[in-house]
């Protein structure tokens, strides 16, 4: 596929380099932008431009934020005791999606993985560490995803904070809630099996 | 879903604005442009900025361009009295991709449908058929897609150039190549099997 302009082929390289979004995409999008007008251009490039200079992450916790301090960590309504540990800042987005949490947060920024060459020098652990040994934090809530890599994570964070006298929580696992028991993988079906917890009424 | 920042909140309108890419797809994307350096960033918005401000039209096949006159139109080697109509520059690149075509283009900009409100004055039908009146023409080629509009939009070229000495032919129809019989939609089976050809060794 030869575009024969190389400003088209250009914006076509940059759309494609992000993830998910091939050539072929990439074009159909690009031919899109053509159509529009000079001026909305000018605001769709404008909006990363003004994002690069302007977001930053909360010296705090990590989160994406307008102001040294985000939002989440300012509101003085929310328990500063406890702090609910992320890989990333869609699952901040996602947890405050669920209006049951009151806490703050900390944001890795990812995840220990070897794999991909992620050791824990590479994310954001040593403030959580200082915040857990100055004594105010009662709680900390490990809420890293539920794979291979999240467990390492959520034993390195462990052996690291243990000895300071925090109460050291994770998600509860088990099967989704409003799913068909049949269609729950095996792993999940029995680990929840032999997690078993007292009936509630709910 | 909401996001910490006015900018990301920002960047996720612009970059779901395009066709297909939904606010989590887009936020997914914004945050993976959050981690590019400054300068990256810098090149990713003016790949769209100089795209806007450099790439025209051609202005003899409405192909796009970073000259007035497009490369297919300016190359001499090609067979300037066969014109290929087609709906838009993907089809170009389709075509070149086949390596099988030698005349030159010409681009509607579109396809009649009434349905999304698109008549005849809507695309860029009056210059071929100044094209055709000059008599330097001597074949066009229907290639618009094998749906209902395209059939219209055929039969509008057709009656606008049908006096003029000119081949009007269409691309052949019927079951593509390499693909099972048995899948073949009936309506494209049913006229394969109407307009089947003389057999001939290839």
């Amino acid at each position: 596929m030869k575009i024969p302009s190389k400003y088209i082929e250009n914006a076509v390289e940059q759309l494609s380099s992000l993830p998910g979004i091939g050539k072929r995409t990439a074009l159909r999008l690009v031919l899109q932008l053509m159509n529009r007008s000079n001026e909305e251009i000018r605001q769709f490039a404008e909006a990363f431009l003004d994002m690069k200079s302007n977001v930053v992450h909360c010296e705090s916790c990590g989160n994406i934020s307008d102001f040294q301090i985000c939002a989440i960590c300012n509101d003085e309504k929310r328990d500063h005791q406890t702090i609910c540990v992320v890989e990333d800042i869609r699952d901040i987005l996602a947890i405050e999606a669920t209006q049951t949490y009151k806490g703050i947060y900390h944001v890795l920024g990812g995840i220990i993985s070897p794999m991909d060459g992620i050791g824990p020098t590479d994310l954001n652990i040593s403030p959580l560490i200082e915040k857990a040994k100055s004594q105010v934090i009662k709680e900390v809530i490990f809420a890293l995803s539920p794979t291979m890599e999240g467990d390492t994570t959520n034993f390195y964070l462990y052996k690291k904070i243990k000895d300071f006298e925090i109460q050291i929580t994770t998600l509860s696992r088990g099967v989704s809630v409003g799913s068909e028991l049949q269609y729950a993988d095996e792993l999940t079906l029995g680990r929840s099996l032999m997690n078993r917890q007292p009936f509630k009424l709910v």
